[in-house]
């Protein structure tokens, strides 16, 4: 009897993908994967979802780009702490009759995403069942000889920057951003980024992130804010384009503070932290607050 | 306007419960967390979910049992590898509505069962959406001086053994068992165990990944089978108590090959390793090929 493909058989798939390294003691195919940890390395990890007809519409989104944005969403936060990524583990809730050779295209949109990263899947569970697409992957980053940079370091007088243009990336960049993992990483090595945060949330809500746990406000100028051309477009729906750029999230640039100018490193100027816990938004020649309005799962 | 509670409503909640230790430098709330992984330890990291319909069913299952139950599926996994577990991030991807007690009640299940272990969750990543309830839980454990215990040790003339009665958990002890993490750690510690996995897929389908990782055969001798009552109950549908045993799966006993009578160790020596490729169960005097039978999700 010829029997659906089964989860072992795209284990055996996916082990005869993998190849020996330092890292990997034990392979995945075991209970838990072994990793000999370097030493010297502080060891980050975290965790991030995309749900199907949330954060990528599986009618539309072939699953190929989909496995490559849940890892990219990864890397992007080993990004934000100046890390490198080093491994992953990976769950996929598949739904029912949806074939091999499709999850053969998620694993390796996960592999496109983490290999020029050096960053190696080295477990995952598969299950299928009647609902919709479900993939988590979980990230390892290893310090690698640079302090991680956390969200709680800002201090009064900081400047504000932004890596990118920002907004409208729901008309497609939110599947196709690129971790600024180098970035962060020259940006860390300077020492004077005092906190920083991947752009997942929209800047209004990202800044409240580093404000709230650095104890600290900031006044950010709309006309400072680099418009990416989506922005523009978007903006038909009478929402202005500095709204979209605030709020629209998913742009996975970086949002640092600091003084990093006049180091050649491509950053711009939004803002300033200031001392007091409020945060505020100078736009023709008026301060209004400045409200987080990214996104937020309702629960 | 009084809003829906939302996620970070969830992070801050969850922040509040967390106290400080010596393996977490930045812990969750930030973009990874960071810890300080003891130099002299293996790394062991792996990942499960549970899956409404599937795993569990959440028109019976109380939230609490459910976090329990991944948490444990997880250390369990930690047993099966002799480690102690460190550290679990954790995903939830939850139906839109079902409110902030109910997502409490996941995570306090959670730590139900890691709490214990002395097992920190240290990240996790909440979305709601229009589909069903799904968690997972990445594990990472350290060596803590016992090396890990693989699938692929077992040796020909070696004795098979279970830590407990198998079969019928579906009647309810695949929502409530104890990972055996203790025990697993004393009989890794004799040196003689060769190879462990833990009772998820079913006996005889776990008891074929550890053949076939270790390039052995087994023949398993049925009378010796310890059978569960919950086996016995579920027969009534014609399938011998046995066979239950033999396939159920979700018993999370400890199934491990080498030499470790004698000892005063709570196992049963159910078999032993064969040099050929072959499984083989003697039943009634007569042999028979052993299938694996257990649970296998269809892609």
């Amino acid at each position: 009897m010829a029997l659906m493909p089964g989860e072992f058989d795209f284990i055996d798939w996916i082990s005869a993908q993998h190849k020996p390294s330092a890292l990997v003691r034990v392979p995945q195919g075991d209970d838990l994967a072994v990793l000999n940890w370097p030493n010297e390395d502080l060891l980050l990890v975290g965790v991030d979802q995309v749900l199907d007809g949330v954060h990528f519409d599986s009618n539309i989104h072939p699953p190929r780009a989909i496995g490559r944005k849940v890892m990219n969403r990864n890397l992007s936060d080993c990004a934000a702490m100046a890390c490198l990524p080093a491994a992953a583990v990976t769950t996929a809730a598949l739904p029912r009759g949806v074939g091999m050779e499709y999850a053969k295209e998620l694993y390796l949109g996960l592999r496109d995403a983490a290999d020029p990263f050096g960053c190696e899947i080295v477990g995952g569970d598969t299950a299928s069942w009647e609902g919709k697409l479900v993939l988590t992957v979980t990230i390892l980053g290893r310090s690698a000889g640079i302090a991680p940079i956390t969200r709680s370091g800002a201090r009064p007088g900081d400047a504000i920057y932004v890596t990118g243009p920002l907004g409208g990336s729901i008309l497609g960049r939110h599947m196709t951003f690129e971790p600024r993992i180098a970035l962060a990483r020259q940006l860390a090595a300077t020492g004077r980024v005092s906190a920083m945060i991947d752009l997942s949330d929209g800047l209004s809500r990202d800044l409240g992130h580093i404000c709230r746990q650095s104890e600290v406000g900031a006044i950010v100028d709309a006309a400072s804010i680099p418009i990416h051309a989506d922005a523009i477009t978007l903006s038909r729906d009478g929402e202005s384009p500095v709204d979209h750029a605030m709020n629209d999230g998913e742009d996975h640039e970086l949002l640092l503070t600091g003084e990093v100018e006049g180091l050649g490193l491509p950053v711009i100027r939004v803002g300033e932290v200031t001392a007091d816990a409020e945060m505020r938004l100078v736009r023709d020649g008026r301060v209004e607050t400045l409200q987080p309005r990214g996104w937020e799962h309702r629960i």
